[in-house]
């Protein structure tokens, strides 16, 4: 099965997905209906239904979703069956506070080098990781094989720094700078900026 | 003008947009075109013009686009020509990050109070402001008529502080806890999770 015409939007959907089957399974429950997960994600259970289809047959007519099942299908699908180092990149409060996250291991991702410029930061350790000098960051991602990094440095030094992880073999960025990346086909970049969240809310505010 | 029928997927590029525009009006550029601003986030020039001529003539056939016009149109249309005071609750490491983040003053944001419900955090004091307990939160967010929240707290309180933050009178919320929030229709929330943002990109990886 290739599952390279999903359209974006539908991937952009399974991870949302997939966290909502979690919080269930966490809570001890087996299975589940288009129509709950809709409720607990704010999704109709018609697109939820639809997403799912691309990709094969998850659910029966009547008993609905094994959660167990369809967990391991989006992990699956979604790549993180395994779990993928990161390259974490500025350790600023942002930084820290992503290294420090415990969120990520169970969500199929290790936080497994941490990077700054700053002398004063170099050689410090930080959620048991030594901070390594960011001259150092090419070879030692390129060496250690990492496709995932997070971006933690100011807007000012973002691009450039992209450019070097893209060098190095990054394929995959998350940005938490607040400016627009330039990379290349191939390297995919996700915001994760909260005036840009903010923004998108004070719209629909009276 | 009404923009009550917008789909929500333009308004939730127009923040994108304003962050374009804003980095090219500081590196001193006064005119851009939709080929110039698509380049710069990603998306192509028709669909920029199509989103923006949702509300208005803001380009000229030739000349293209004014920054300052289109910054200053944008901001109006998305409500953030004017300062929103901003609860943050939960002084973890990410609270922290947020409280100190300096980004948020020109996009539109000010975080005005702070809250959290540890014994040894309530007093202390975080980038210039003193914590709050959290019991005092309704009262304090409904007195100050606050409508915008920011919640940093651990996943198994996330619900129940949000219920608070509407009961409040918080009708945006900006969420990094790592759990879907059930919010009462008029209310909106935004998801900033790592993990999401990952399996977006994980999911084309080879």
């Amino acid at each position: 099965m290739t599952y390279r015409e999903t359209p974006d939007i539908i991937v952009s959907r399974l991870p949302v997905y997939l966290r909502a089957l979690s919080h269930m399974q966490a809570q001890g429950k087996q299975t589940t209906s288009s129509q709950e997960l809709g409720d607990q994600v704010g999704i109709s259970a018609a697109q939820i239904r639809k997403d799912l289809s691309q990709f094969g047959e998850f659910g029966k007519q009547g008993t609905g979703y094994n959660i167990a099942f369809l967990i391991g299908k989006l992990r699956e699908i979604l790549k993180v069956d395994r779990v993928w180092d990161v390259a974490v990149v500025g350790m600023g409060d942002m930084g820290h506070a992503i290294v420090r996250y415990q969120g990520f291991a169970d969500r199929g991702f290790r936080v497994s080098m941490v990077f700054d410029s700053e002398r004063s930061k170099i050689g410090a350790k930080v959620g048991g990781f030594v901070v390594q000098d960011t001259r150092e960051m090419v070879s030692a991602v390129r060496k250690a094989g990492i496709m995932v990094a997070m971006l933690c440095v100011p807007a000012a030094v973002a691009q450039e720094v992209a450019n070097q992880l893209v060098e190095a073999g990054v394929r995959a960025i998350l940005n938490y700078a607040p400016i627009n990346l330039s990379v290349p086909k191939g390297v995919r970049v996700q915001y994760l900026d909260p005036s840009v969240g903010l923004q998108r809310m004070t719209y629909y505010l009276k």
